[in-house]
């Protein structure tokens, strides 16, 4: 097997990368492989290698590792390493995406003034009464994620009025920061069907016995005393959907409205 | 060498977690560590095992692997392989986060009606005037966060006062999806000093001239437009600094203000 050097994609940032998946290599021959890449990406001075090695070429990863080769970040088939070659430039590369985006529905029924609420199966504090929700998936909108999430853990169908309110916090899950928004909806339907799954169980209850039932923690007591704010004086964020101008690629603008429609119920 | 089980670190999931630093175990023997510890999990009817692989070690992650483990996420010094055990079950492990968060800065002068504005130099889009900004650090808050990008790339001291629109996008920087938020800054001083990596350009320009520029991207023109009507009716997003009712870790709450203060200059 003769020894060739990998080719890669080039980057606007002076980089290279590789995909196992383009580029196999035998791991017999991958170490000369590398050692070749390597001088030739120097004399290049190419400032950052990547490699993105799939669960296939796991073996790859002990030898890049070998030559300074750093994780950077990994879904579940591949892992991405990479290595900044120019040592006299601080590396800025920037770290990965460590914000976990979730959100929680204030499903309110304007003619009893309930609200829905539930309690989670498998979580800390899943003695307490929380707002349906949960993780934003990848791609997915707030708007969107909010209102599956309600239909997935609770049965309702509602609609997307605006946003109320948001938490940051920091070391949650994976080491990770946590934005949970808070979203107004309104019902489509009432009729519960509860998640076997991932619910214990779930109720409409008056948002006035919610706010001062024992079984609902500070930061959703906060939430809701913002949502009785709103409802008597609806000011919300609204999202707006449109293009980027240079990615061409869609996206969704959150701002302020004080439109009074806001807080009607769409029949 | 004797074979001995992982001992690793149960969590409320029915899940283990083994760190390779903790528990090092020499190559030679770890196929077989790694197996008896996987029938006794077994027996045990764990749902999910998680190895936190650090880069010295490697040489575990193709073993793993072969035995059916995925990866998770990774950070600079170590990799997640997980595998769920229990196939009866669909595995519900959440993906790892996915959403960059970002900051932009309106640093507006109202005695002047200036905005503080930067060209990139390695970025798409370069040619356009952009606001001072960047992604939010590990750990960081949002409105520290627009401080620290602000004064780092232009030398120019503020003081936050709230948010005021905030634009969502998918498939950016490494797949991940982006949420770029634009706060309303106070400046406390007003002499430039450009960062001499990640700016070109760096200047004061009257936000009329900014909203009508040809180097401004449709995306900062809406941005603009919004501030314009924020700045004629001040009703912004403001944060306040609280703890979690059950992690007690700090976390601050972003909801909708409409303190005629927002807009008044610290002096």
């Amino acid at each position: 097997m003769s020894i060739k050097c990998f080719q890669g994609h080039n980057d606007i940032y002076n980089g290279v990368t590789i995909h196992s998946i383009e580029e196999p290599c035998p791991i017999t021959v991958f170490s000369e492989c590398l050692k070749a890449s390597l001088e030739t990406w120097s004399e290049q001075k190419k400032r950052t290698i990547w490699f993105r090695v799939h669960l296939s070429h796991s073996e790859w990863i002990p030898i890049l590792v070998q030559k300074g080769f750093k994780f950077h970040h990994a879904r579940e088939e591949y892992v991405m390493l990479y290595n900044w070659l120019n040592k006299e430039i601080v590396c800025n590369i920037p770290p990965y995406a460590h914000t976990n985006l979730g959100v929680g529905g204030f499903v309110f029924n304007e003619k009893t003034s309930e609200i829905l609420v539930v309690k989670e199966k498998n979580s800390i504090g899943n003695q307490f009464w929380k707002l349906p929700g949960g993780y934003v998936e990848p791609g997915e909108n707030i708007d969107e994620a909010v209102q599956r999430e309600v239909l997935e853990e609770t049965g309702v169908q509602t609609t997307f009025k605006c946003l109320v309110t948001f938490r940051h916090a920091h070391n949650t899950t994976f080491n990770c920061s946590d934005m949970y928004m808070v979203a107004y909806l309104i019902p489509c339907t009432f009729d519960i069907i509860k998640c076997q799954t991932e619910i214990t169980e779930c109720r409409w209850i008056k948002i006035d016995e919610y706010l001062q039932h024992p079984e609902v923690h500070e930061t959703n007591r906060i939430f809701t005393k913002k949502m009785i704010e709103f409802l008597k004086n609806p000011i919300g964020i609204t999202a707006e959907h449109g293009t980027h101008p240079i990615t061409k690629k869609p996206i969704c603008i959150y701002s302020i409205s004080t439109n009074k429609n806001i807080c009607e119920c769409k029949k």
